[in-house]
């Protein structure tokens, strides 16, 4: 994937905005940047990317749309499915209503009621399955060869990757001065997208990927230099969209290699976050929108603007806001 | 008042912008439309104007500074006073900190402790009185005359009411096309300075007031053509910025003169407004925050948008989000 690809998205976005996705605004928080101020000693500006107001909820339609744009017409027409009950499975069923095409979605049994009516509005089908990823997958494999439709890949694909990397090209028009970029990862398809057009359009701006401290298998693959898991299995995050792991394979190429570090968010950190950005921000989030706005409330990053002066400008993405009002206020009010 | 005023306004707000003062953005909101669709049967878009994301969290900023920065330099340094407790006295005590001179905000007594700590972080000083309007303007014009400070008006002031209107100015740029903008009204200091600009650069498009039923008195004062206080005045509404009564005087010659319309909101609406912003564009408003969108769940102004098929695009101000979080959660999740 080359900026080019990037850029093609961008252009196949473009019609779209207004409808199914939005060319989301940078917004400078004054707050944020005082709080930073506070904790560093000097002056930080922060930015945030608002991907949580996107129709959708999230950052998925960018490469749920891409991936559905760039099909032959012919293979379009006979549909799309995905087996995310989450983000991407909302992104993929609103895709589907816009372009007027088939979708399925294969869904756990055990999926709360919310998700599967949020992706029943779009008019997707709905398969359940058993719940675990093993099933998941075979069912959406099955129902794909049965029905000709074209699995929609969640991160780990050069079109979806690309179309995330949209972000990064808005947040160049927006603060073409930032010196950082900062990112939830997951299944790291985001940064990668944003990753290539940044460093394409200005080498000199860092990427830091954010991650659960609970589920850190993108920061334990950089320090063994290969794709690996949580350093313990066994544990768990608040932020679910961010439970994936390893990296993708393809995802991995860019982040081994471009991505100028990951750091990691505890869930606590994640939940100061999130009411942040309620209190200062008016902001509602999800925790894996507000993991990588968690970021700016760690020892580590702040140790890093104190030794790098070169750091004024930051931009953290929101990335996603879709939670339940009541689940949003249990997380944050204690 | 002219639209010069307004202009020479935004040239002097324009250095804080990112300070104490933030160019808010004009954002899209494809649920919004949908709903809108959903209630008439046609295509209409609304935008939200997101002046709650204010680092004081209200427009309120505008005008307060636009009426420091007017004052001879003298006459500011001798420092700026008011006695509003709410967002207006919140602008105020930021903009006597931006500028670094002395603020005093008159408060009463029964003042919740959240607001004056709020006032207090911003450096101003706090001299309590008596709750009601009588005892807090004595108390003002008293410690004003001791401290020759300059009252800061909250709205019945042409250099507040003109830093208001810089909202139209931004308007305009962001959404030229607009058909429609609403606004809510208080005192009506905000309608009146963003109706002067818009009917000075586009007279095509209407504006119109949101006011709570409860508290109707520009509503009832545009019935009979002269400033009266609400039908009921025993009556109160959630919208506490929005309670005062009646108009101001210089207000109410451009709110009688050109504004399209002033239309009737209940509380019931204003929470489900409240609620639709947090679910489906995840923002924080307080109620008189909320209120003009309040007017698109209103029989009224469907039934105005279904006569008439010229009005395609909405603005709809977001004005405030200064809420305690719990006191969101309460009235928010039933």
């Amino acid at each position: 994937m080359n900026v080019d690809d990037i850029r093609a998205a961008a252009e196949r976005l473009k019609p779209y905005n207004g409808k199914v996705f939005l060319r989301t605004p940078t917004i400078y928080s004054k707050p944020t940047s005082d709080y930073l101020e506070s904790r560093v000693g000097r002056s930080v500006a922060v930015y945030f990317k608002c991907e949580h107001i996107q129709p959708v909820g999230s950052f998925k339609i960018r490469g749920a749309l891409n991936f559905a744009l760039s099909l032959s017409d012919e293979v379009r027409q006979r549909g799309i499915i995905t087996h995310s009950s989450g983000n991407h499975g909302i992104a993929v069923a609103a895709v589907g209503e816009m372009l007027n095409i088939p979708v399925v979605v294969i869904t756990p049994k055990d999926t709360t009621s919310g998700k599967v009516k949020r992706i029943r509005t779009y008019g997707a089908d709905i398969v359940f399955c058993e719940p675990g990823l093993e099933s998941r997958e075979i069912t959406t494999k099955q129902v794909s060869n049965e029905r000709h439709m074209t699995i929609v890949p969640p991160f780990d694909h050069v079109w979806t990757m690309a179309g995330q990397g949209t972000i990064g090209l808005e947040i160049l028009e927006d603060v073409p001065d930032a010196d950082v970029v900062v990112a939830a990862v997951g299944g790291c398809g985001m940064i990668s997208g944003i990753t290539v057009a940044i460093k394409a359009l200005n080498p000199s701006i860092k990427v830091y990927g954010a991650e659960p401290v609970a589920v850190n298998d993108t920061w334990a693959s950089l320090r063994v230099g290969r794709r690996v898991g949580p350093t313990n299995p066994r544990q768990t995050t608040i932020c679910d969209a961010l439970r994936i792991s390893p990296p993708g394979v393809a995802c991995w190429e860019i982040v081994s290699r471009h991505v100028d570090g990951v750091l990691l968010v505890s869930d606590d950190q994640t939940v100061e976050a999130m009411k942040f950005l309620a209190v200062n921000m008016k902001q509602v989030t999800e925790p894996s929108g507000a993991c990588a706005t968690g970021l700016l409330f760690t020892t580590e990053f702040s140790d890093m603007l104190r030794a790098d002066h070169s750091i004024s400008k930051i931009v953290v993405i929101i990335c996603g806001g879709n939670i339940e009002l009541e689940h949003f206020v249990e997380t944050i009010v204690v």
